[in-house]
């Protein structure tokens, strides 16, 4: 089964259980078009990408943990895009989930997600408790705590924003999840993993933001000088178009060194230089190459 | 230990994980205004009852699904709360978080503490992993799933609600978690329990309507006439205010006929009975005695 195929069809069976009969409607219907049509999957890819080059001993605890990561970044997506944060009317294309369906249901729906990403780990625990108990963790510290996606978001709320621990929580930490959670469902160590995922998570930011500035809402997918109209730090911004490019480019070479020996290290490494490339503008992307 | 304290001391333990060195300021200070100081604490204090009652055998278990349910019971009254919402302003008579500290902060801790909410089982995996895989399960099932608390919150961006529905999603759900999460970490089937926890539910649902009709803002400490502004079904108003007593006087006499065998079934009927008090304004328990 290819990996688009494991990560479609877990997140389908996930949200068949939070939209089963008995559901209100609109709810039922926001949840669809919070998870589908996705974007690129970006984290669960990784998650998969580093479970497979684990062995992947156990692919059914690896879909759960991709599936996890991808309900909790559409929870955050569309919370995200309220109108009492972003207040973005469109996301891959299409209107935002509160646009489509409202800001109560948008909130309800973000809701249910992060419930969905804890479910999914429901038919594991009977054969392998100590691996979806860490599991579980994994998703927790990267969302909640004082330094996951929620703290991130936080951030936007005070007057001085860290640049770096603003990063870290509100993407670093996912990306860092997501090669994590694909080691530990491997049966792997997960810890000497989280370097891979932060340098990955650091590079799509800047990637991010660079798109931010460059690019137009269509293209996009979604608004772009959300930072600037916002009053939110950019790294493109800070550093010059050229100078994040490079770090860019600086920032991938580090995550490809850094990734652990493991059976399938080669494959993964040329995984991560090809993956990263969507990030960016095609104009850029070679320059980033 | 006394309930109070296991619950207090619980719930401190989870938001000190939570807001700990790194954590965003005015996310932390939202977290603390959502969970403390508390109300009656009515669920956790069920769940501990129930636990009691059966031996409560893993009392440490125990405490973390109390406070699980109390996290997760916080969590929907804050965005329950928002302006997009009810719109309250007022919360165990003060402001409410978003009033407090901003729609986008009361969108971040709610969802912190759903986090939250399932972070406190990690350190029991260990030990007893079947058992606090149950319990979450439990959890999720009471607010996700097509029937959980954020489907009852749903059903009022629905054209027609069907009020049973509606009343066992929103309130109905959270009880029976707490009476199935006391007997499972007791170690105890769960399931035999679930009629206490409906029964009471329903009976507190009729009883927040009555206070919703006959109450004054400052004595229910938040706004009253809710149901009637926001065109959301009461069921004082359907039966009238002796039949709406009347129904809760029978649903409290079949919660307490439900309770199952177990060592403290006694103390544990006593409890329920004099628990149910304070759901009432005072000269309406009286009737409802």
């Amino acid at each position: 089964m290819n990996t688009s195929h494991r990560i479609e069809s877990t997140l389908e069976a996930a949200l068949a259980i939070s939209t089963a009969a008995g559901c209100p409607a609109k709810l039922a219907a926001a949840l669809q078009h919070a998870v589908f049509p996705g974007g690129a999957r970006v984290r669960p890819r990784l998650c998969l990408a580093v479970a497979v080059a684990c062995g992947d001993e156990h692919p059914e605890i690896a879909d759960a943990a991709a599936a996890s990561i991808e309900l909790l970044h559409c929870a955050s997506l569309v919370h995200d895009d309220l109108p009492c944060f972003d207040n973005a009317d469109l996301r891959r294309g299409r209107p935002s989930v509160h646009k489509a369906f409202g800001s109560p249901l948008a909130v309800l729906a973000g809701d249910a997600l992060i419930i969905s990403a804890f479910q999914v780990f429901a038919p594991h625990f009977a054969a392998t408790p100590t691996q979806t108990a860490s599991l579980l963790s994994i998703m927790c510290a990267a969302v909640g705590g004082p330094r996951g996606v929620i703290a991130g978001q936080a951030w936007e709320c005070e007057e001085q924003i860290p640049l770096n621990d603003y990063h870290r929580a509100k993407t670093g930490s996912l990306f860092a999840a997501a090669t994590l959670a694909g080691a530990q469902a491997a049966g792997q160590a997960p810890e000497p993993w989280r370097l891979l995922g932060e340098r990955l998570g650091e590079a799509y930011q800047i990637a991010d933001d660079i798109c931010d500035i460059v690019s137009d809402a269509r293209e996009l997918g979604k608004p772009c000088h959300q930072d600037s109209d916002l009053g939110r730090p950019n790294a493109a911004d800070a550093l010059g178009l050229q100078g994040a490019v490079s770090r860019l480019k600086q920032l991938l070479g580090e995550a490809v060194e850094s990734v652990p020996l493991c059976p399938g290290r080669t494959e993964l490494q040329a995984h991560i230089a090809t993956s990263a490339r969507p990030y960016l503008p095609k104009e850029l992307a070679r320059l980033a190459a």
